[in-house]
């Protein structure tokens, strides 16, 4: 018998209608035999924003345990909704808390990690002939206290259920049709992917597409869940997440990814060896302030500046730390630029491909566009251009490398595989 | 140390300002040293409605489990707004929901009864110096489902708790400063009783007085809790809803209380000695259909009328049973009467004094009102008179009984006592 999570978003039971459409949706699905379902689902959209306006409204600073409490009732109140809307439905379904459905977690209130799942209870209702609505985003902690998982919760939830359930596949259905090759309301070229590797998706996910949370893709990967991300509103197939092993072919590129919400923050002058850089990444860390690329340029044999990315929202403050330790780091100043863009050129067949990241120069300068800091991982390279030569870039790459079939030839795929 | 269940209802916790004034509120009183409380919340006014009709409007009729599982979070949002707030002003504080404060009752989803608490939870908190603030109206079945208690539910729970906890006095908030001797909407010249005993504001409250359900009345008898009812927004001691033996004075009536949505159903000119009556009775209890007053007029010697009373909104069924039963009643017929009012006088001091109602029917005479039925108990008449009149009913009556100071003197009261 087949099993499989579904997860659907805030659009996704947006509204009344909406979350009669998804359990249309189920019902269609479980009416072909030996199929089972879990269904996962997140707060109507808009609920979430609403709970916390509330709690905002009511005190400056909401202690995070009762803030959880609060958020954690949108979800709840999307099960009952669900679970009743199938029940009308001639189907058998039961709405579960996190709680109800033993989704353990740490006692990292707003941000929590899911730390196991007890099955008993879905697996009971499963048996029964349930279809289990699920809430997604929270869970319970070691003192019996309402956790919730941050941004991304409730595919985290959907997959990790999988996971824990053992499931064939898990469907993260949202409002757009899968994932594409680059953003399609940027790029009106970009094509729906229909397969990607686990380890580009993860790419993907932290470089920019906000279709799933890289941690939920972490851990699709880490226990090896096939994702299926497709539309709630539209027929398809979607994009189909998978092993790298089980890609039908790998192309070079992927897709192409962008972010405009981070800063570039540099320290100019300062001596090649200065050991202070340590203590100033140390001292960011501590703040809670993330850093993503880091790259050393301009080094004359003695002098050399040092640039980092952070998140626009914490560059503010990651500037006035730095700047206080311009003295230790015996550097010239440090300054911001938060007119910055990072694109990035994702594929897992870079791992048997060089030269990509001397295409992307070639192609970006043909636009004039500046390369001002560069950073590759195996199977992506980033590049921080100037913020206003954006979609330009994103179009110049995405053509550049999408737009032709620069798919790796069935042949040397067997060949890779042999060797690897 | 002294310990208290304080109770707040949904328009004391309406919006997010008088939220912040409960908080002030508590506050305030364990400013004092040696006072501890534990409050209990009801969903903010308006929101169990709005929950309502969210899940009527995603289905035709809501199953009872999900739809208890929607309603249970108007009264965890309140119990995360006021848990913030206290923290906010300094106090520990942490909510819980009915499952958190381990609230057991039976499984009749929307009217469930609580069954058993399991204080531990809430005693640790209590012990670490923390506000307890429980959610109202919900508990957990056997299965671990969540269930509320219908109508009432909060005071039950508070009663409840306060039982559990053993604390010294359960106080319930409201809109209004406490019990009056009448409606003071309706009679300007109601006065607010300081004290009342259970017993009373049991009957109080089952015969029209809204300020309290008479579930979370039984409750507190049963169980010897002093309750005091009070206002959210105005200085005052409020009423004490004491043991009889507890009381100052024993006024003979206390208060007058009048319902106006109960209708009449007559059965005509039936053999006196008709056994089939035990059978229409037995169908209208399996209806769910609640009989109150039972009265036979008209005797002649072989037939007879016998009347009885039901609500409004379940007046046509119990019509049409009764209807189909008139052949095996051997009757003339059955008709229904909506035109009807419940009067009431009620008063401890009955039980030691006669002659009430006797003192009613002159009273009512007066203004030409006729007595349709009349039920009695150990403390309490009530009446029923036409619908139109029922407003003159009230006047009259609380000028005939409670304008005046009926109190049983005290020496007489001091006899009575070392008589029983």
């Amino acid at each position: 018998m087949d099993l499989v999570v579904k997860k659907f978003g805030g659009t996704s039971v947006g509204d009344i209608s909406k979350i009669q459409g998804v359990a249309d949706l189920i019902v269609r699905y479980i009416s072909q035999k030996n199929r089972r379902v879990v269904a996962v689902v997140s707060a109507m959209a808009g609920e979430t924003n609403r709970l916390l306006h509330l709690g905002r409204s009511c005190v400056a600073s909401p202690v995070p345990r009762e803030l959880d409490v609060l958020l954690s009732t949108g979800e709840q109140v999307t099960t009952a909704l669900l679970a009743m809307a199938l029940c009308e439905r001639g189907v058998k379904a039961k709405s579960f808390s996190g709680w109800q459905a033993n989704i353990s977690t740490d006692r990292n209130f707003s941000r929590a990690h899911i730390k196991a799942i007890d099955t008993k209870a879905l697996n009971q209702a499963l048996e029964g002939g349930f279809v289990p609505v699920v809430a997604g985003f929270q869970g319970i902690d070691d003192e019996g206290d309402i956790t919730t998982l941050g941004r991304g919760g409730s595919d985290i939830t959907a997959v990790a259920l999988a996971a824990a359930l053992k499931a064939d596949r898990c469907y993260i259905y949202t409002d757009v049709p899968g994932v594409f090759t680059a953003d399609p309301s940027v790029c009106s070229s970009a094509k729906l992917l229909r397969q990607i590797s686990h380890e580009e998706m993860l790419e993907f996910s932290s470089l920019g597409a906000k279709v799933l949370h890289p941690r939920s893709v972490y851990f699709a990967m880490a226990y090896n869940i096939p994702l299926v991300v497709k539309s709630t509103f539209q027929e398809g197939s979607g994009t189909w997440i998978v092993k790298e092993g089980k890609l039908m072919e790998k192309p070079i590129v992927t897709g192409i990814t962008y972010r405009t919400d981070e800063a570039k923050i540099t320290v100019s002058k300062l001596p090649a060896a200065s050991s202070a850089f340590g203590a100033l990444f140390k001292r960011l860390a501590n703040e809670g302030i993330f850093i993503d690329m880091i790259t050393q340029t301009g080094f004359d044999g003695k002098l050399t500046d040092i640039s980092f990315t952070v998140l626009d929202e914490q560059s503010s403050l990651a500037l006035e730390i730095t700047q206080n330790l311009v003295p230790e780091l015996r550097a010239q100043g440090a300054f911001c630029d938060r007119n910055i863009a990072k694109i990035s050129v994702i594929g897992i067949g870079m791992r048997y491909h060089t030269g990509v990241a001397a295409r992307i120069f070639e192609a970006l300068a043909k636009e004039d566009i500046a390369v001002e800091m560069i950073s590759t991982s195996e199977i992506k390279v980033s590049v921080v251009v100037p913020r206003k030569y954006w979609e330009v870039a994103v179009h110049t790459l995405h053509s550049a490398f999408v737009g032709e079939d620069l798919t790796i030839e069935k042949e040397s795929q067997d060949e890779i595989r042999s060797a690897v």
